[in-house]
């Protein structure tokens, strides 16, 4: 595994279908695992795909339409039976709390663990998560109701101290932690050691966009710019451009628009509507404008 | 088809596996469909098994646990964007109208069909929905909450005339209602004609009883003596009979004892634990004590 894992647990739209469940994902990062979005069926699918409830810790929902959030009752449910003990913290709009709240009363009775609500506010670009390794931002999108999508961002790493250099130059423990900053050493002859000479550069970090669902907006590029890999909605393809104007969703193109426009590393794209049999037209549309484009699907996994 | 012909599109228990669905069937009596239980996913399972949305008139709730009602939103939201616009009618514990409502009402919004909810005692036996070939009744479970199963049971149907025996007697087309419900024949000259010789008897009724949950006990047996079909929970096998009676349910074993009693036709099991890697000890243990017995499992179509 890389920085991150993605694991696709469902890229349909608002009607499920044979093909597709609704939106959900689960980003692994060090095996603490976020969940993005939580459509019907999504429970059934940790399991299809061998994701283990234990290791969820956050669970982000980017708007409140059936098929992002049916399958968080369930989820809910499955974990208090299972026996979950530690918090679960959902990003949400500030409306699910009392939503699921009540489902919960009723429904999950002495669950044996505490759920926090974060309320969210979908039209800003702010930091929602931050641990020590990783920071979680909302991407203001345009759709029906308040929606907005996840940045999920690693922190600057630490450089790799060069072992037979820290020896040579016997530096003390306890300048390390500074050198691995980029500090330079400073002998005890005044002789400066510049930090290149010390340490290997760090470890890449990556980022991941998930924009779902959202109409065409150019707003979103400088908030996406470069990112490693960009999910974004394709609920059309050309042959609806009219559609997904008027529904705020987006067609294979504008995605790749987007993609390309903001020069993303990776396009994956998902959302498909039910109305297409075959979602090659999505790849192909797509790819005229952004080559490096794939199509989510159930159970694909992505390492980046 | 014969009368009915049942579909099981989910047979596990609390928690669903990879292997089995939470509780929901359809139940299909002259292509109208009834729905019994909807848990999570059950949307899913109308298409994977040809399943015509637009054919669901009613739907039998069993009791409010997760895994008989958590489907719910995601198939009245799919309704909605089919277009229904006839009226759905759940008949579920009185709880379940103000739960959903507050659901619907925020997810479902503009739903173009109207939804009734029939508050049913599940601690009575009562017939809570009748037509002109069917009356489906409630069934007393003893479950950690309110729980009734349901008997679907046709009406007495009309004798066939025998269309020579009616040309021979030249009988008025007034008179052949009541022939087919019984009636003797008098003609002109005041010979009486015996109705069997005017009549093949009627088709026989079939009856559907779903019994699930339920701790054991006996005194469903008259309630649902001689059905042609009786599904019956059986969450446990005899490994776990003392964990059955503490959780209200039952072992494929007591189903048997419940079928052997009732005299039943055939009985289906299904409700299984997850903990259950392979449902044959189910089945063995039943057919122990009632031989014709089968395991639900998802998919399965059985006409009686």
């Amino acid at each position: 595994m890389e920085n991150f894992e993605l694991t696709v647990l469902g890229c349909g739209s608002a009607m499920p279908t044979t093909r597709h469940y609704p939106s959900s994902q689960i980003l692994n990062h060090r095996e603490r695992l976020f969940m993005i979005d939580c459509g019907e069926g999504a429970q059934l699918q940790y399991r299809r795909n061998k994701i283990k409830f234990s290791r969820l810790q956050h669970l982000f929902i980017s708007h409140l339409h059936g098929d992002h959030c049916f399958g968080l009752i369930g989820l809910i449910s499955t974990l208090g039976i299972l026996g979950r003990t530690s918090e679960l913290i959902i990003h949400a709009h500030a409306d699910a709390e009392e939503i699921f709240t009540s489902q919960i009363n009723y429904f999950c009775r002495d669950l044996p663990f505490n759920i926090r609500f974060n309320a969210i506010s979908p039209n800003q670009n702010e930091m929602i998560y931050e641990d020590k390794s990783l920071k979680v931002f909302t991407l203001p999108l345009r759709h029906r109701v308040p929606t907005c999508g996840f940045l999920f961002e690693e922190k600057e790493k630490e450089k790799h101290l060069i072992g037979d250099m820290v020896k040579f130059y016997n530096i003390p423990v306890r300048e390390l932690a500074s050198i691995k900053q980029g500090a330079d050493f400073v002998t005890p002859d005044g002789i400066i050691v510049p930090n290149e000479r010390l340490c290997r550069p760090a470890d890449p970090v990556s980022r991941y966009a998930y924009c779902s669902d959202t109409i065409y907006q150019e707003k979103l590029i400088p908030l996406i710019e470069g990112v490693d890999l960009l999910y974004h909605e394709a609920t059309f393809a050309e042959d609806n451009k009219t559609r997904a104007k008027e529904t705020f969703h987006s067609t294979a193109s504008q995605a790749a628009t987007i993609a390309q426009k903001a020069q993303v590393k990776k396009l994956m794209l998902g959302h498909f509507s039910a109305r297409y049999q075959d979602d090659s037209i999505f790849l192909k549309e797509a790819q005229e404008i952004f080559p490096n484009t794939i199509l989510a699907n159930e159970g694909v996994k992505i390492n980046f």
